[in-house]
């Protein structure tokens, strides 16, 4: 069903100042940044050898913003590469997964409505989607 | 200094009854089991694809078991493999790194002191470890 760990995603205030220690201290590289107007984030990608690190700034007020201001920074989400997000997400959500929707790296994705053991989950589709 | 991710920690009142999910909806196979005495915890690694999911649970009144009743269920802690625990650690926490100790799978480990980004940060030394 998962395929592998695709992005473990970290809340954070303000990307630019972030940045510098993953990639300088940790030395991390920088795989790619991008905006992501419609879920209201901007987000870097940092290469974790075989996953990614995924950082993330809530660029407007909603869901994203609100965590960030009741829990502040820290680890906010999984996100699972399935090979056909189709099939993956209503097994996995038991139902309806909700929006799916072009994440970074223009992949499809989508979160599961369950938290099991209080985790976030997001599923997405390895690129280019297999043929159906 | 960073060579993967070694795992992702996420924290669970019961592992017994936490690990069917990720086992059986998600398909991860469970890699190893151990009791960690000496940490106050019991972990089970499931296999993430080049990287692991580590379920903790603790075992006995500690900061693991506060954090489980102060903040509930959820994403701890990410591990970070490094060749060189010795060289890397003092490095990373900008002088002494406190306690090494041996972590699950027998490796050796310490946490970092400081918290960027409210994450918790696990360094791990890759096995066997290289010759000095």
């Amino acid at each position: 069903m998962i395929d592998h760990l695709d992005h473990v995603a970290v809340l954070v205030a303000d990307l630019e100042a972030a940045v510098p220690y993953y990639r300088e201290r940790l030395g991390l590289a920088v795989v790619t940044a991008e905006d992501l107007p419609e879920a209201g984030v901007r987000v870097a990608y940092l290469d974790l050898g075989g996953t990614l690190l995924q950082l993330v700034q809530p660029t407007r007020p909603g869901p994203i913003d609100d965590h960030l201001r009741e829990y502040g920074e820290g680890l906010h989400h999984l996100c699972f590469a399935v090979r056909d997000l189709d099939d993956a997400a209503p097994r996995l959500a038991d139902g309806d997964p909700g929006p799916v929707a072009k994440g970074g790296r223009d992949r499809r994705s989508c979160f599961l409505p369950q938290r099991p053991n209080g985790l976030h989950i997001e599923l997405t589709e390895l690129a280019p989607a297999p043929a159906r």
